[in-house]
């Protein structure tokens, strides 16, 4: 069955997703705060909303990929705010990483409109996305993840759902980010290491992603930090440094001590203040290790 | 083809190797320093040994799996050390987790002998060793290495060549004793957020495990952090501990920084001190986050 | 020349300040949410005020020490707030350890209502404050400046000017906690280490703080450390907590890595996560060494 | 009464102490393995020995002053080696950083010979040795420290006897020394904050240390920190970064974790790899928090 759907932040992520619910055959309004990256989805049928209110009044979910908080904020329920101008019975698929309170929030500015909000978060890169094998965490209210169940396939291979909990699936999202995080220090010590001791780089990547650690995520961050080529990018350093944030910042509320993300943090930092990582992906943060021990200078 | 062979050290690691060098159809002279763990290695046909020495005067290969350094010397070139027993062209697969500098100051030693050192380093957890499962990672002379080579099937799924010099499986070794140790820690503290956010933790190392981390390491050692029970005891904190100094020895000879192997040895050795978890899993310094939150108390 | 003063925020150090001021010979009205801590300032002399509102209407110089920002937030413009009830020309000392950004933003609306706001955060514990001996931080308008100087006197020993920015005193008085944490940290690290090694804590303590490190602040926490008394409580674990996150959220909005502020706040959250610390100074996160360690189980 | 002293190693340090010795009218006869260093002491008076053995044949007291314990052990106990050259009764005052099982080990020996190991580590930078102004910590047998005793004041302004045990003084050493690191790093921390804040490095550096930290370390070393200037060197980058490996196995042997020694030794040990602070004092490691905030590129 054909939906109407909004789809508001066209980022490299946004992109993918969108184009993935109209090669389903869905029907598509976008929006995006540059309208130029809504071109691509122009040619393929999607209709250009001038706002985010005007992008919604006909949908029947609203997808949301965003950059941060603020953003989605400003989105939702400033000037032009797509929230007051859903339908009843809407439901918004919020898919950015967020604070957990954050999805809360705004989980109960819907209910007050008859609408709803499911926190729905992805697990993987853009171009996971371009072949629809994202995983989706889900999360809220029962009947808005009833209604948007049929939608998920169109984008990935499958889902979890984490209960009622508004701020569930984020919690989960940011856990998942930093553990990502922790793997890329890992490997940057481990192979840097390993590289001052006369070994091959290359050689010891193959090796412990094909025995140990033979996961997705291992294989393609670590080829990466075994190559110490960062492009292409598949999120910026600043944005996972937002990412790792907003776990520390769950973490201070919750008085859980994580000194490995405080590392992961500070290499992030630095990466940033250094601005010598524009067009590289995130993992090029394991390049403080490299460097502090004398490499590439 | 049958061959004679030496297996000196009999922990949970090199009994189960042992016995599937059994299985396999070889001739087997065992030595242990406490006889009694020969017992059922003797029942299946192993031939005891008083001495390191006696047990190596007819084999064409010597394993040895040793809990240190220390111990690895003592048997190799004490009082009834091995080396000088061995005959001409004998191999000694030097299997313990020991510094990468002891495994090349044995293989000189062997040279002049007329014997020949291959490191082999293992990974898998004793289960998997009695499943012969592991795999192994060689260095050292060919020579050694194409003797040792029809022998290792009995134990092992597959192996990895890293060249000539025999202190470099060793490193191979002990960074992937440093990525288990990253893991548990990322686990650890993603888990405990997890938890005092309101997640159930098994369900989020299910998700985790499922998706990104879909490896047998972080399957295996997940399941104990989310469960919070650490037995049974595939290694004890302190051999970790030993192999995390081990690590951190070779970062400092090497001039590299590790900041996150700092923070699992710290963790290591706060659980060694405080002595309580004598009959845990090395993982269970896990709880040194859960404890740092306020859980468990 | 005697001034007509309010006092808002009786805590420990609140009370010794005033006190001071009476005893300078200011008219004092005092107010605090919990008004039996007035009783003592009531006695001799002090006026109490109902709201924050009443206690400014005819002071010429506001003081606040407050526990964090929120609180000093509600104060100044929440319901009865005392920001818009302060005669015009009219003085508001911040000495609360505030973000500076608070500061910053408080000032403009000050700026709006024709009064002044000088950021005055001090260095002291109570019992330095009831000496008359703290160290002042002063910045903001140089006119605000100017009035409040006659009064510091009464409860400081010197003051320094870190000009016309409303936020920087903060940001030197965030440095100031972080460096305290951080000797603390250390005398834990090192007098455990003194301890283990066969050395007496006390005699380690007399040493070093009698040689390198004879400053009041290594004397006074030291001592705490050697003798692992933490009482009595200058500040407690939670109001430091909130000081050294303060400090990490200007050091992430300036993009600093600051690991050791990472260590302590850890350390910090972990005390407060255990409540095993109510009564006892902030300085008892040093046992978070000394149980790593496996002492005093 | 004058003494006949010998003085091998004359480094910074020791040429200072060597001298002010030599003030005090004690014969001294010296040994340095590059002997050029020795012709001022000649030029004053002092007699070069070609050999450490020749150097003591007549010494009441023998000070060494060397780079590390390799060194040391082979002056004492290698091919022309003191060690038995001592004439009975006389005492080695056991001045370098070293491991105290070092010192422990060389006491035994000495007691073998009839002479006495006393462990006399000092604190204090060149020009301070140079003003007669070091501390002295003492530890070992106390007849060794009776007739060491007289020299001290030549060269410092005080002691303290930290008992029998000859490790002791040298626990205490590095326990001095880590503390003086994590001042390094504390500040190094908060001036680089304060600066990205927008306030003057200089002055945060002036009421920091004229306030809470007014001792001679905060203010020397906190000085070269907030100018960025780490000139003129007084001890090297790999000289500290051998003290603090030496304090992180005092603490692997006692099972303690320290954190921030661990954040030190990496700091440290980015200097040494990286090359870039040869000429520089060991305080340069500062650079790692600047260069990651930004700073300097």
């Amino acid at each position: 069955m054909k939906h109407s759907i909004a789809f508001i932040g066209l980022g490299r992520m946004g992109q993918a997703m969108a184009t993935n619910l109209l090669l389903a055959g869905h029907q598509l309004t976008v929006y995006n705060r540059t309208p130029d990256k809504a071109e691509r989805l122009q040619d393929r049928g999607a209709r250009l909303a001038a706002t985010p209110a005007d992008a919604v009044r006909e949908a029947e979910v609203v997808f949301t990929m965003l950059s941060d908080d603020a953003v989605l904020r400003d989105v939702a329920t400033g000037d032009e705010g797509f929230l007051e101008a859903m339908p009843r019975g809407a439901v918004h698929a919020s898919c950015s990483t967020v604070a957990p309170a954050t999805n809360r929030e705004l989980a109960e500015l819907h209910q007050e409109q008859g609408t709803w909000l499911v926190a729905a978060p992805v697990f993987g890169k853009p171009i996971v996305a371009a072949n629809g094998q994202l995983w989706v965490c889900l999360s809220g209210a029962a009947e808005g993840k009833t209604r948007l169940a049929p939608l998920l396939p169109a984008f990935s291979q499958g889902s979890f759902d984490l209960g009622s909990d508004a701020g569930a699936a984020n919690v989960l999202k940011l856990c998942g980010n930093f553990m990502l995080g922790a793997a890329i220090e890992a490997m940057a010590e481990a192979f840097t290491l390993a590289e001052k001791s006369g070994l091959n780089r290359l050689e010891v990547f193959e090796i412990l992603t094909t025995t140990l650690f033979n996961s997705p995520a291992y294989r393609s961050y670590g080829r990466m930090i075994a190559e110490e080529d960062y492009q292409p990018a598949g999120a910026a350093p600043y944005i996972l440094q937002k990412d790792l944030r907003l776990t520390l910042a769950e973490a201070r509320t919750h008085q859980v001590p994580m000194p490995v993300a405080n590392i992961i943090l500070d290499h992030l930092t630095a990466t940033v203040a250094r601005h010598d990582s524009a067009d590289e992906d995130w993992t090029s943060f394991a390049r403080r290790i490299s460097e502090g021990a004398g490499l590439h200078r």
